[in-house]
């Protein structure tokens, strides 16, 4: 069993790097693009530092922290992060399997986007598999557009997110869609202002099914449908010309996008207690945001 | 005893909206001042929207948020509220005095001020009265200043603003100074960055005494020193030239100070989960910040 543990431990953390590459491909690929809008700028190209958890004599893992600050993409993150140790006491008894023993193990690819282009939806992608006493898969990916014109459900970005998304689940379960896009709004959500993040994609977490297999499947088919839709996204907007009020809603919305991570998102705020990479973790703040 | 504690909430309500109005004053003199630097923009002049707390049949108090968006100040807001109620169960044991009756009064002003000029420091202050079953002041000052060739204690920016602060502490108590400047420290620091949000100031909470008309008496000179000195603090720096370089300097510092209010800041956290004004709540964050 803890062979079997392993080699699913070493077949995740393969696809979850390899995911993170195809991804910064994908953005790569629209900065080496660009287009009358971007010609005074030249492309980007992702910078890849390594980090470590832990001290020298102390080998807890790390990751691979991926930036760009392009022409087409102001900001964007694609991380890569395989980490063990033991939760603290404050922890352990929040985390399935963790009361008994502290021990995790934790591999994923967490990805945000901020377009220069107005026009262009923002988004957060993250997919990941844990291991205490138990294991389990989480994720999803959730569009942020930045310009109120296009926050709506009805929207054809929102629309095509979705059924991106929607076929992911499909292929796996009649009931993943539903569930998970329910709990992607009731996630990402602003109680403060009693606003949604962004217009909403999937949200999912403690999955085992007890087929490991096919959960890991579903979380491939996640990644894939994420790579597939949204840079295809800002692709349609990218070339769209803005104005100056363009750009300060943006930056507004980006104030919004701002106060979620930094007050609610479990990941950050979890992250910045359990000794995360702070510079990984906040990586997901905008790259420009105004509270008017 | 009751009849004295609703003439002394009197006396501190009009003294908080009397502090209100002379920031105000003295910050639309730097306005109007304005200078070679700012004579392409309109002197700022304060908008104050009157807020009420609870719904039309269910007086809660309130206040009024004064908001100024200037050539000098790119944003400030001065806030002054005077609310009572009940605090809900999660809250009424972590305040002294409201476990056995949990109805609160509570008054006070709040100043947070981002100037325009990376060379001027951006600044909080807050003074306030608390009454439960019991009754105290808190409050304190501390100043921010935005480009890090002024962020050390030995500045004489800061330098200026300690002296200011400590006088008016040395004529209450010898020890009130050395023990609200740790506070201040001690508080106003990002433990995720191991950083200090300024460079201080100072913090101090339920005090109580036991001699009322000292207490309060204290808490108004800590008013009065900070209007004496953070305007002039402004005025001496607001005439500087600064580079495109200081600007992005300032605008990183102000993500800084985004990320301190929104993930440890009490004021913020506690107003916004006990019911407070989300704008005026808010209105602390600053008008542009940037996470490179």
């Amino acid at each position: 069993m803890s062979e079997t543990m392993d080699d699913r431990k070493k077949r995740a953390s393969e696809w979850f790097r390899s995911l993170q590459r195809q991804l910064c491909g994908a953005f790569e690929r629209l900065e080496a693009r660009g287009g009358d809008l971007y010609a005074d700028a030249a492309a980007g190209r992702f910078v890849e530092t390594p980090w470590k958890r832990g001290g020298a004599d102390d080998d807890q893992g790390g990751g691979v922290m991926a930036m760009l600050h392009g022409r087409v993409f102001e900001k964007a993150g694609v991380h890569f992060s395989e980490v063990h140790g033991e939760f603290s006491e404050e922890f352990r008894h929040q985390i399935p399997g963790a009361s008994e023993d502290p021990r995790f193990w934790a591999c994923g690819v967490s990805l945000i986007a901020h377009p220069l282009n107005p026009h262009a939806p923002a988004a957060h992608m993250n997919t990941r598999m844990i291991v205490t006493t138990e294991n389990w898969f989480g994720g999803g990916g959730d569009l942020n557009p930045m310009h109120p014109a296009y926050r709506t459900r009805a929207h054809d970005d929102t629309e095509a997110f979705h059924s991106a998304m929607r076929a992911a689940c499909d292929a796996h379960s009649p009931h993943y869609y539903e569930e998970y896009a329910a709990w992607c709004d009731r996630y990402f959500h602003l109680p403060h202002r009693n606003e949604p993040r962004g217009v909403g994609g999937i949200f999912y977490d403690r999955l085992n099914t007890g087929d490991w297999e096919k959960d890991f499947e579903f979380t491939q088919d996640v990644g894939r449908a994420f790579l597939g839709i949204y840079p295809a996204l800002v692709e349609k907007r990218m070339d769209q010309q803005w104005s100056d009020e363009d750009r300060e809603k943006q930056l507004i919305q980006r104030g919004r996008y701002a106060e979620y991570n930094l007050l609610y998102d479990r990941g950050t705020t979890f992250g910045l207690k359990t000794g995360g990479n702070v510079e990984s973790i906040l990586s997901s703040l905008p790259p420009l945001a105004r509270w008017p």
